[in-house]
């Protein structure tokens, strides 16, 4: 398996991307690389070439670059450049860590929808409580219009990635609503619901709510790319205030609350590893005709080499012809 | 000012509600209250009758029911008794714990929208770390669906919430939405920013994205409430889990941990009080023809009390009369 590797996107490029590929490429002997980037600044974190191939790019898609005029104006850029690859079938799957609008345009438009599927959605895996392996949310913002049709396809392809990739042998599909009641919502969800419903393929548990998602309600959860992105961004800043509302707190409460919290760290780190979902991977873009990853700017080299398990798995678990078989099968709407 | 109080909703009814009542009572002696409800459970909790008026009702509307058809048929209901009381106007605003889709039933059809507002819409107030007096969310449920004149609405009178209620000289009003450009979001959203853009009354500070929430990105926030009310219960179940987590983990890590936890327990009681949100009232139903506040079911008698301190706040700001004069100046569409 061959991946393209965009080295020069995130906060800490190339050299956690770099780390995390060798790690990746040293423990898994059936994974080759390309490495799209500053052929300078590549080499000088590399400890050595084996199954890895230097390609050398001119620019760089910045985080603050309109996302659509990047990829058509910088086609010299690391990112294009590893699309390309996977349009040209020189590579399997492409990871970047760089900036996500302008990957799911390269994933959309360079590597290609699958046929059949009507709309790719970001599929995210965030923590649950109950759950070992977290619970895959989509689409948290690939589209920012919603239809029936998307909503069940969403739903069936991250019921057969929580399946083959997660391996959960009878995932639970949930629809994010604003009540448990299946006449919920408005129109659209009212709608999915009867059609989710149908599918006999998945496990739909019915409707599910925003405040059960970390409790582990469901082990896939299906919303519109609007409402996914807003909850997911209130998750993250709910969890983030919390974290420095905790460390203020101890640090600023007098020497009692000091030692207590020197006391109590190991405990407290506790905490901090249940949110840490680097294990689980990077978001997914679900729908297009490779496997594609993308892992947060702020990314560590651990994060990169679990993102790259991550694509390994979904490649050797055939999981995007499980998706074609199912949707060349299915009359289309 | 007479408040209509439905004593028998929520969790610990009617106790809390009367001792939070009698609290605002001995409180301010402008105030008179209409007691709806069991007569003999109310006589039990109730220490003295000054400026209180007793009314027996003969049924309650339960969490579980229906809310239409709880308030067409549980006409003899403490909800739909009080509510009628503002429509009849022998009482200037309505408080209850109970049934939420019930009390926005009863608000909208029994004491009626104001004038020129098209949708009522629900909105609390929760914290911003960076705001003294939290941030207004709205709407949070009131409305499956959304159309930009609702919007507009909305941050009318959030804003002058903010501004008369709160006394925020200049509130910061922000739109929710996936990226803080102008042009995020669906056509709902594109639209909906440049129609605020053009509102004198309002200062409007263009998009927000739901992870600056609590940090305090905005004073009023405005959203429609299907989206409204996935983010509160994505934020209010974040910070359930994390507390429990955090509870958890000090309890279960041996007894360093025990003895950290008991050294920064006031340092960590301090993280539970910039999310005690009781002193901010409750949840107003905006847009209907007299103050009406919604608590949660779980409120004590101290979150009743600041609810009614809002009501009177309401009513002796004239905030109504304000939205009324502004509306009625405007070309309606």
């Amino acid at each position: 398996m061959k991946i393209a590797v965009d080295t020069m996107g995130g906060d800490h490029a190339p050299e956690v991307v770099i780390k995390g590929v060798e790690r990746a490429r040293d423990e898994f002997s059936d994974l080759e690389f390309l490495l799209y980037g500053d052929e300078d600044q590549i080499k000088q974190y590399l400890t050595n070439t084996e199954r890895m191939t230097v390609v050398p790019t001119q620019s760089v898609i910045l985080g603050t670059d309109e996302p659509m005029k990047a990829i058509r104006q910088k086609k010299d850029s690391s990112m294009v450049m590893a699309a390309q690859a996977v349009k040209q079938q020189k590579a399997d799957a492409l990871f970047s860590l760089g900036n996500t609008g302008a990957l799911l345009a390269a994933g959309i438009f360079i590597i290609g929808r699958l046929k059949n599927i009507a709309r790719p959605a970001l599929m995210p895996t965030l923590p649950g409580m109950s759950l070992e392996k977290g619970f895959n949310f989509l689409d948290v913002g690939a589209n920012a219009e919603a239809k029936v049709n998307y909503l069940i396809q969403w739903a069936v392809m991250g019921s057969f990635y929580a399946h083959e990739v997660k391996g959960l042998a009878n995932p639970r599909v949930g629809l994010l609503n604003n009540g448990s009641e299946f006449d919920k919502g408005d129109k659209l969800h009212q709608e999915a619901y009867q059609e989710l419903s149908k599918i006999k393929e998945i496990n739909f548990i019915g409707n599910v709510e925003a405040d059960g998602l970390l409790q582990g309600t469901a082990d896939v959860v299906v919303t519109d790319g609007f409402t996914g992105n807003a909850v997911l961004k209130a998750i993250e800043g709910s969890v983030k205030v919390l974290m420095s509302q905790l460390k203020h707190a101890l640090l600023n409460n007098g020497s009692r609350a000091k030692i207590g919290a020197l006391l109590a760290k190991p405990a407290l780190s506790s905490i901090k590893s249940t949110f840490d979902v680097a294990s689980y991977g990077g978001a997914v873009l679900m729908g297009v005709k490779a496997p594609v990853v993308k892992s947060h700017g702020s990314s560590d080299a651990r994060t990169v080499y679990y993102a790259l398990v991550q694509l390994r798995m979904m490649y050797n678990k055939g999981m995007l012809n499980q998706v074609i078989e199912y949707f060349d099968q299915q009359p289309q709407n």
